[in-house]
């Protein structure tokens, strides 16, 4: 069977399905002229991936990812996998157990880019294993973890768990979650926390705390979502606190959103499973009688990176999108966003750092 | 179905197929001893390609390839497309629209390497977006484009078009075919042009028109091809003008080919389609009875980097080539190539700049 | 049919099949506390790679993979292959034929790592012509080399051979190999020859004979093996005598090892064929009622690299492992090892050269 590509299986449990992507984006920044930065239009091939997964007899599985986008090689998920019952045991590098709006495929998100605190934290997948349970509307994630293989170190460490309680009321699915993570530095290392206006065409990041030393992070995050016939809704917050050996006090930065989107298009409703988005399948899509799936969604992004002396600055993120799948893999997207930031980093001529930036982006995606 | 690999179908418009390529090349480059160049013995694994090409139900498709030779990773094609009727939508990164030579597959060139000028003139794969319209003998390309993914600039733009026209007579394929295509560069960068003798296991460059400032390069191109039976002609022109900021004059530099091939075997024939050159399919393969398709091909390859004050060096390229193909995936190709260069840019110890390379190299090739 | 990855087929000789591999390591390695050498816990992706291997009509066939382990790219296998009767010649990228040990595949080695010789006289993939003639207990394989292709030499360039008996006495399968490999380094340049102990997730070689200038090596090794039910035993010597233009005299570094296995799984045994290991089954995998294969091994590994005044040290290396095979395609592998050096480069506060190191390390391994 077709699921994007070809899903092949035989007998005893076996299956294998190569997997990837393409996005293509592109738009402008404007941002105040006197800060020199924006830079206008911009574009960017976002992911190019390609890789494979599969199911042997005995419960055991693989999924094995490569990033390729602007020539440069990033291993994405690679992971050995291995189910018994309710339990499912992860070995390799994948994503940490944090935030459904981190852990929702970037083919599947409302926005061109996830909210401003998972880059800005460093989400990203790291070496490890990892632990599921999952077992009627709860779920229980944990792993330990070294750090990505790009840039492997046998001395930093984390530790991570979330807990999903997603019960079906009626017709409308609910989503609650929390995390808690600690991560412990490589010794003699600093940490950097920055992110860019919504769109990654632009290398301007707006706020930006600097490299400062620190010994260890401790964060937890709450999420909320529910998705109930044509709309859906979203609310996060996460908080990180930093151990610094050099300062006075620990800062904790937080960041947040909450969105809320709505499909135009009778039918259409945005998918969800095993405790994250998943993807939207039109009712009626191009090539089957029908124009695909039209959604509108509005968020507020925020982004709080000034603390305990560190000023990195604020960002108040108000954007609207238009998501349109004409069929279950392809995707066009179209973006604004209005960023207004307290003390960024890029000042204008006459010393103001409390500004706007505008964004506009589109986006062009398919999935196999 | 088999097309070296396995195309998949699925109902409703689902296809999806593996892609590759290796061509290992090796040989030998001699110019005058006193030039200290040319180095003798060379080999390389000019291509080493691996993707996959797919169809989905509503007109959409994808084809997303990399290149790997020598460990260094190079995206190819990363293409999301659209076809509605007879037209097609292309976005991402692919070939931009402009001779026949370049167009053509380099599965199924005629030489090891293709006419100097498409690489002199540094032809290409760049992100942007295309449409074709083809009906009947007429295509209708064209597109705008930023720059390559591996150097992705937000400054550099670049719009073509080409028209086809592609008459079969009597048993006789006629190709003609126009092009134009112009290119702002990045305000205050440089552009060279340079090329290598005919194969690409050597580094040296005999003519060469160094670095020289650049604000934008307009350009265009005829093609003329006909394949009738055993035989195929080829024969190109292209004219490259560089609008210079600090020269008196703007140079126009020439490059052009003009070739003929001829099947030793009975029955075989060049494949042509799509406005390019396709597979040749022996019509006796190794494995069916036959030797495959045994093909000889000569080649008059002209580069003329000198104009306007700009001394880059001329090229009168005489070239041979004997093209075994045993299946319709595998290829023997073994060529040898005399460059008469005049004002090339390695003196020999006497100061002349007017002399002769002689160049052999062979290629094994299989695809899939 | 599924051989970890499904493999397609076709009429007249077509097959496909893409190939995979991931291999996670973790462990700790402890060195004399005063050599500030070892450095405790230590992981690794060892290898991550993904390709595609397939036959055409007529004899021809590829075999094209590439690593990206710690998201750097390297080419392993890239081969056009041509098969007629007892021979085949391969043209690509491929393992120089010499060593039992370092011609079976990494996915069937008794040990985390192979030998510390394979390691230590740089046996690598690398671009060339091979010959391969098989017929009964018998294989003869010859080829012609330049270098690797992440490096490739125009300059560089080495000749081998090698020789198997391989007659199965009763139900014993036996082994017995030669080999011979003569290599010319590029003009004006050096070889190193340096060992980690047993595990890759440690950067630290204990035994190097660092830098030397060298025109050529002529190495020559030994081979025998055998595989008796539960049981199976190898042992393996190779000499190289390095040509250098500076030395008084040239020397001639030893390595080597003696291994014995046996499984504690009944009805398991180790696989065989084609002149190497090949791939375990256990007869009762776990899914099939059974727990899979068990097997533990002893492993003594020699490597002299001191000799005509380099000295590069000694590693008296003892290891036992035991490796779990739950299916055909999953491996999980634990090992000690304890590494007796004389002469290693980390001297103690003390100055002593002569010392242990201890390592531990266990691999989770998937293929297909």
């Amino acid at each position: 069977a077709f699921k994007g590509a070809p899903e092949i299986k035989g007998k005893g449990g076996w299956s294998f399905k190569p997997r990837g992507r393409l996005q293509y984006d592109a738009g402008f920044v404007n941002a105040p002229d006197s800060t020199n930065r924006g830079g206008g239009f911009g574009n960017d091939i976002r992911r190019a991936r390609l890789g494979v997964s599969g199911d042997m007899p005995g419960g055991f599985g693989y999924k094995f990812e490569v990033d390729v986008a602007n020539s440069d090689l990033a291993v994405t998920d690679a992971i050995i996998s291995y189910e018994a019952g309710d339990v499912e045991i992860m070995v390799g590098q994948f994503n940490n157990f944090q935030s459904l709006e981190e852990l929702t495929s970037s083919l599947h998100t409302s926005f061109i880019e996830r909210a401003a605190y998972t880059d800005a934290f460093n989400f990203i997948r790291r070496v490890g294993i990892g632990v599921e349970y999952g077992s009627g509307d709860v779920m229980v994630q944990g792993g330990i973890f070294t750090d990505n293989m790009d840039r492997l170190s046998n001395d930093a460490w984390s530790a991570n768990g979330r807990v999903v309680y997603m019960p079906k009321v009626g017709d409308t699915q609910l989503h609650f979650g929390g995390t808690v993570n600690y991560r412990e530095v490589a010794p003699g290392s600093t940490v950097r926390y920055r992110q860019r206006p919504l769109v990654a065409f632009t290398s301007d990041r707006f706020i930006n705390t600097g490299n400062f030393a620190a010994e260890s992070e401790f964060s937890y995050g709450v999420e909320g979502a529910f998705v109930s016939g044509r709309f859906h809704g979203a609310v996060e917050g996460y908080w990180r606190n930093v151990n610094t050996p050099m300062m006075a006090a620990d800062p904790t930065f937080f960041g947040g959103y909450a969105e809320l989107g709505y499909y135009l298009t009778k039918g259409d409703t945005r998918g969800y499973s095993g405790g994250k988005f998943g993807r939207t399948k039109p009712a009626n899509a191009v090539g089957a009688g029908g124009i695909g799936s039209v959604q509108i969604n509005a968020r507020y992004d925020r982004l709080d990176l000034s603390d305990a002396g560190i000023i990195g600055g604020t960002q108040n993120g108000y954007f609207l999108s238009l998501v349109w799948k004409p069929t279950d893999y392809t995707m066009l997207l179209a973006n604004y966003g209005k960023l207004d930031y307290s003390n960024a980093v890029f000042p204008t001529a006459t010393g103001d750092t409390d500004y706007s930036v505008d964004v506009f982006g589109v986006r062009a995606q398919i999935d196999f």
